[in-house]
């Protein structure tokens, strides 16, 4: 998200979005920066909401166009995970400001106040916007947790005072728009843990995601009220308690933690392992303690899993796969279905309506999470006295004009998504590629090589029929033999020796095989005929 | 499922399942029936429960197998589903032998009585069978519906009967094992629709499961009610209720149903569209409508969407993407998350322990859904005074030995799962070939052709470099020069000419490509090399 005015530009937020299944091949996804780019020269700074890979992902990528010079804002965790991003990306030199709750920045027409917020990781802010024209409020992700397990709160002071002096317009965290009620507080996981704790016979393994740093501290804190050690097993939550530990958010008595390769020093019911892979991500831990391929922990009857996160759309299907297969070892699994052992980070439809309350703003944009969940939140706002016509749903690339008596869509920019593999990227408008991987991933390829005299025309060598991904049984030689026969009479056939183009024949090669294959197997391989000349 | 003596054998149902995101380009999946088809003299009959594809999917495929001389037996309904099925596989002469509730078969040494189940599809049937050794209950898909749309409730007379004449194994379904309390009827489904139907300003489109035919009752029934028309819009809808009203399970007044084509004679206030695609699949009338490419249906403002079914796991990002278009598009979507406009067919945790207390069996074996399922079924069953050593949780293959004085899992036999792709099949250990399409989804492939002289091992013609679903950017010509400098370099070093067979040359030239691509742009395509000697 970009605020604007006629001289100056901040940015709030650099995140990046994880594929849907059909995106083969794709790692990850970023914003289209194209606009940014553009009018580098205004911008005065990026602000960071909080460490969340859907807020810092694209930083790399965003530095890399609008160059390193750009100062980069957010509290002390948010910077600490942003730099070993960075780290990891060869970046350097980068304008790492921290700031506090509750400072003040300018972005030349623009003053913004940091404001605490709670969320499912630490450090997050919210922000007041002083423009030229009026207050704005943005939330960030935000919950109100009333019983945080850092103690820290969120602000509702400012909240209110803002409300007070008067607020045009707020964005805010579209997320669980959908969930009713008011979400729980951190703070439940920790009865949670406590009561599966009590009753574990065995070594205990809990999954969570590696940057919630408040569920680990828990999950550390009832360990040592059980008297118990702690493992933290996986390079990425290894990394980041490190990084939480030394900038004082994580907080872990001596003598607690262990490291994997001690594991079996250890009496397997004085032993918790903190782990990822909650999303039943393939190359995770939990997915290789479920696979039994994991280096030093196997699955004896005893232990207790419990998977601590929610599960992320799309990924039902593995974690639904990671939990059987730890069943079938012999673990005892505890998951979000069957026990309280996750909180939601995000406000419930409760929680919106107590902001809007607070912030009583004249204009409202609901923003984070899908079209259904903006469309959710905005009837929210309807039913707390927020005029229907002073809300606006938008879409990336939609611009929010406003002046002195004017808020309204009043313009849209370039903007959409640019596709990351490996170290390339492409807009969304390459996606012939992405049609020929799903042609591939359906039915494989299949590579027809002739060699023809080019005097004659006659076949010298071959047909070699080559394929991959495309499956055969036990009548396949017989197909393969049909098929040859099929190529043959078309490159013998004597019209087609009057060909000039030698493409003409691989396309008749192409289409006669096409035919072939769907009539007699019902198949779409992709066809690529290699004709060469001698 | 079989059930076998040492003289007979019967099988109750035959289902298919849809394959997962990472079984690329397969259609479905049936079971491995070797076991059946190498006892297939025994084999004296195959019992349907229901209509749904998961207990039906598979029947063409084994009936090829074991031949159309063994009936199958099954209510009106559900041997109208599955008549439709065979005439697709173009599969005659199969021996439907329709069966009423309390009625019973012989199956050699097996007595079958069939007992009336309420279930998400009318025609449902659990099963009593008398077997040498005793009483075992099949409970097939069910829940408890104490409203039933048609009138026709769960037999708790003949489950109760079995349980005071004594059962020795009960069979139950576990779907819906870890929802708490008590599923509702499918009749509260009508207070949601005759509450979306008075706040509705245009036309309403209901989307459901074709097989559904109460579901697809009550939309009609509440039509009428409101005085609207009604369109069914989709093939497999249409042709499922024209069978569910010829056979008397669906009864629509007289004129209240209108054709497609008819739709803009209509007024839109008066009309309700019954379709399919509640799953966002790709090619169902929903999704077509939500992507603007319907023929027939356009969505306009006001018009009201409701997807009436539970999202099946895998599916979730897909009907996501749906509802967002359709909001997008103006429409208003009324869908599981915001409304109750969706009941299940499987019964819950109460259900379960209810059918448990009716029954009262010695034994017990938790049957349908996943792993997961099974154990908290289990436990449910363990809850209810089932001694925790008589709980049998079986997987694919598994046989319950069963023995006067004896009940225990005795024997694996050959079970899995075979791979539908086109008019091909290959068993579970051909995933060589999934591999290689996961390798092509994520990475296309490269083809480099070369010819070279059989004397010297000179390069005649080429190299060439073809590739499909492999991503470059503007960088790209650069890379593939490179890549054909070292091509050449192989072929033309000294060294590699000694080389009697042209493989090793592919082999050096695939692996120094694959090397190169990696280091240089972090990829892995399929690389096929093709020298040809001339």
């Amino acid at each position: 998200m970009v605020f604007e005015s006629a001289n100056d530009m901040f940015i709030v937020d650099a995140g990046l979005m994880f594929p849907d299944d059909d995106m083969l091949g794709i790692d990850f996804i970023i914003p289209d920066y194209s606009y940014v780019c553009e009018k580098k020269d205004k911008l005065r700074g990026i602000i960071i909401t909080h460490g969340h890979e859907d807020h810092t992902g694209a930083l790399p990528f965003l530095l890399k166009q609008v160059g390193t010079r750009c100062p980069v804002y957010g509290t002390s965790l948010t910077l600490g995970l942003i730099k070993e991003k960075l780290n990891e990306y060869g970046i350097k030199d980068v304008q790492l400001k921290r700031v506090h709750a509750r400072e003040m920045v300018d972005f030349g027409d623009f003053r913004v106040e940091f404001i605490k917020v709670t969320h499912s990781i630490a450090g997050g802010l919210g922000l007041g916007i002083m423009t030229p024209v009026g207050r704005v409020i943005h939330t960030g992700d935000f919950k109100f947790d009333l019983s945080p397990v850092d103690g820290e709160g969120i602000d509702f002071y400012k909240f209110a005072q803002y409300g007070e002096h008067g607020v045009l317009l707020m964005l805010s965290d579209s997320t669980n728009a959908e969930h009713e009620g008011f979400t729980l507080s951190e703070r439940k996981v920790r009865v949670a843990f406590e009561g599966i704790f009590s009753k574990a016979d065995g070594r205990i393994i809990i999954a969570t995601f590696a940057s919630n740093i408040h569920r680990i501290q828990q999950a550390i804190d009832v360990a040592v009220e059980f008297g118990k050690k702690v493992i933290l097993c996986g390079r990425s939550i290894v990394s980041n308690a490190n990084i939480a530990t030394d900038l004082g958010y994580l907080k872990v008595p001596a003598n607690t933690l262990y490291r994997i390769e001690q594991i079996n020093t250890l009496n397997p019911r004085k032993v918790v392992i903190i782990t990822t892979g909650s999303q039943g991500e393939p190359m995770s831990v939990l997915t290789r303690i479920a696979c039994d391929t994991h280096k030093y922990i196997k699955i004896e009857q005893g232990d207790t899993v419990v998977v601590s996160a929610k599960v992320i759309p799309g990924n039902e299907k593995a974690v639904g796969r990671t939990i059987d297969r730890l069943f079938k070892r012999g673990a005892n699994v505890v998951y979000e279905k069957v026990s309280d052992i996750h909180v939601s980070g995000h406000g419930s439809t409760e929680e919106l309506k107590l902001m809007l309350n607070i912030v009583r703003p004249k204009y409202f944009v609901p923003i984070h999470g899908e079209y259904r969940h903006l469309v959710s939140h905005a009837r929210l706002a309807e039913g707390v006295a927020i005029q229907k016509e002073n809300i606006f749903i938008m879409q990336n690339g939609d611009v929010l004009g406003i002046d002195t008596g004017f808020v309204g869509v009043t313009n849209h920019v370039q903007a959409g998504r640019i596709f990351i593999d490996g170290k390339n990227s492409s807009d969304i408008n390459n996606n012939a590629i992405l049609k020929e991987r799903k042609r591939l991933a359906r039915g494989g390829f299949i590579t027809v090589m002739v060699s023809i005299n080019k005097e004659t025309g006659g076949i010298i060598q071959g047909p070699e029929i080559l394929y991959k991904g495309f499956i055969f049984d036990e009548t396949s030689q017989d197909v393969i033999n049909e098929a040859k026969t099929i190529i043959v009479d078309i490159i013998n056939n004597g019209e087609n020796r009057t060909y000039k183009d030698i493409t003409q024949v691989e396309l008749k090669v192409q289409s006669a095989l096409k035919k072939f294959l769907r009539n007699k197997l019902d198949k779409r391989p992709l066809i690529l005929p290699i004709i060469v000349e001698k």
